[in-house]
């Protein structure tokens, strides 16, 4: 099915695993296609409660693959870019709204940013470059002991990418995020913690089995649809200028939702003291409000 | 004066009291219009400046009051709903910015979010769903170790509300947030110090004092109308794309409060090291801005 | 050169000293003025690949000069205002949009904001008032034992300026901005660092070695280019509405300079494993995007 991923369901929990381990699970533009159609499964697989993305092997995404040494990340001479057709005019102007223009990397974390379950990042080993980037749209990471960390732009003589900078500052603090981007520095899995990147620190062979006992936690006992709108609202509204946002947003989910079949089952068997069973799923009950959950278009 | 809450100020202290002890101060729609009110007269007594909200008996506040049963969060069939008139037009289209839509708990947060005193939850006990989102937009969250807290929704099979969408991320981060209202687990004042959401945890008996400790000396060596500006300010430039909006603000307000008599009288106590005594009331010295200070409105 | 600041650049650090000992480096329009200047130069000389900031004598920087007394902040009053022309048109109106009205502490807080370089605060000594927002918009805060900090505007019946009202509940959380903002309270460099205010606490004799040890770990082994385009894409990132404002800056920065001379570099010593000589200069290789990193302007 997939090139350069595997995608496994059990028990309510898929587990997507970058597979290229002889090349420490280096990005390519196949990969970021691949796990853009994974999450498009997950998301439109109702037996899928939560998501687990880790690598195979000792790395878990080494970053972009430098197969093509200094011309790496000149993205005028890639042929994934031509496929787009060429940003660039005849009078040498460069279309900046142009789809060839974007960043792969960027187009995996928005398509991270929308998902609609939750994604437990298991970092099993060195996660540098986009290899730590595509995972700040994730919900949670979870590192083993041997993971190491690097935000390693401004070494390679680019800058940050996969739109870390809108992320890493929300999640770190504008200052650790700084230091991290100016340095490139490698660091692991300790200082990753205590910095708040990194939920908990595992032993290399507990990692996976903590990341599932957490996804059930966050699953167990909840609605999809409510888990599904839930994501979608707390990520969204972590940008919003003012409340106001959030009161339309969870007015209309409120209305929606509070007239659902999982209301109601959610109000009686909790005055039952009894387990919940929700009868709603997200693949035909998640609603849509024109102009309040859209995304903005690249451009 | 009101039906569910008291109001009493008390040495320039008002304290709001959540009153339904025999339903755990469960949340209705007159308790909504009764605190709307008590903010409207606590922002127009310039005798109070500061105020802490709690509960009575062992609650704080159980969340909804769940006494319709399944039908609890199906606003289209309440009668408090209809005192707005009908969001449904004779093509069954809902009219999303209609006034009915609109979720009681955020029309609390909305008002909580502007008070132009310093506000103070000393949360005495159960905090759940609605219990514990009303408190977000308020400044300190103090708690007995009796607390408990819970973002139910998802349990319940709705949303997250009362904006809390936009002040929990910003309260303890995404992550913290995320998995609190994936989970709707229940944790302890322990816990929600730890993450941030409470500020200190005190012995049951202790927790009015210190919240009241906290309250003078927040005020005591400060001028009422800074006190109220910079509330604005702060919460409003949170959510702010750039710090230019600042800038625009405070430039006004620097403009407006320098050439005050409180300003002269702040800078001459100080360099006579004397306290000092600030002549302006919020009632009549609060300074508007076209265009600058503005909410927007529901829709 | 300047009247109020000294500026050195030694082995890649420019040091600016804030020089008015004998009034604890107290803050005047002309220091405003000399700041702004200073960090033209630092931005325009590839030479600086970090600024540190720190106060002559035994303070970093008092606050407002208050020479003029109990007038100090009536800018109607102040002769350096009059140079723009009155904004009180004959009706008496304010003109709020008029460069009069404008705070010197914001006008410099947005010249660092932009800055192109690292900037380090050495706190040596007290930083009061527009002595510590003024050090907001640079990265890192590091500060001797002997510092001591107040966000005292509300004590001056004033209120806080130079920004801070978006730049503070970013670095320190909504809480505790309220918290100091409120009270004016004085606190000293162990408070701030637990609160995250300061990265770190030196003895006196150390401050200076520290920041500059930093200043060389932040850029020794980065192009300067990519650096100075990392500080612009997360500063105005932290206050973008969406990831996708990330996206659509890091694809053309991504664009641009991978396919740079940098790049090319930056990936060859990788793969060589040698130490990196990146050739890019900001003063003529930085980027600029129609509409994409544009400040808005002051009305």
């Amino acid at each position: 099915m997939f090139e350069t991923i595997t995608l496994a369901v059990d028990d309510g929990i898929a587990t997507i695993t970058l597979n290229r381990p002889d090349r420490l699970n280096a990005f390519t533009p196949q990969m970021m296609a691949d796990l853009i159609a994974a999450f498009d499964r997950t998301d439109a697989d109702d037996a899928v409660r939560a998501v687990i993305v880790t690598g195979a092997g000792r790395g878990f995404c080494a970053g972009a693959d430098l197969g093509d040494g200094g011309a790496t990340f000149d993205y005028a001479e890639r042929p994934d870019k031509l496929a787009y057709g060429s940003p660039i005019g005849p009078d040498g102007a460069v279309d900046w709204g142009h789809e060839a223009v974007r960043d792969n990397g960027g187009r995996l974390a928005l398509r991270l940013f929308s998902s609609l379950k939750p994604v437990i990042a298991a970092i099993n080993g060195p996660a540098v470059g986009v290899g730590v980037t595509m995972t700040l749209p994730m919900d949670f990471r979870l590192a083993s002991a041997d993971a190491r960390f690097g935000f390693v732009f401004a070494r390679r003589g680019i800058v940050p990418e996969a739109a870390s900078s809108w992320f890493l500052p929300r999640l770190v603090g504008i200052g650790q995020a700084l230091d991290w981007c100016y340095s490139g520095r490698i660091f692991g899995a300790e200082d990753a913690r205590a910095a708040g990147l990194v939920r908990s620190v595992h032993a290399p062979d507990d990692l996976l089995g903590a990341a599932r006992t957490l996804a059930r936690e966050l699953t167990a006992d909840s609605a999809p649809v409510s888990v599904a709108l839930t994501r979608q609202m707390l990520w969204r509204m972590l940008g919003a200028d003012h409340p106001m946002a959030a009161h339309r947003l969870d007015s209309r989910a409120v209305w929606v939702r509070g007239g659902s079949a999982d209301a109601r089952e959610g109000v009686e068997s909790f005055l039952a003291k009894r387990p919940a069973a929700f009868p709603d799923r997200v693949s035909d009950a998640l609603p849509r409000w024109p102009g309040v959950m859209e995304d903005p278009g690249y451009s």
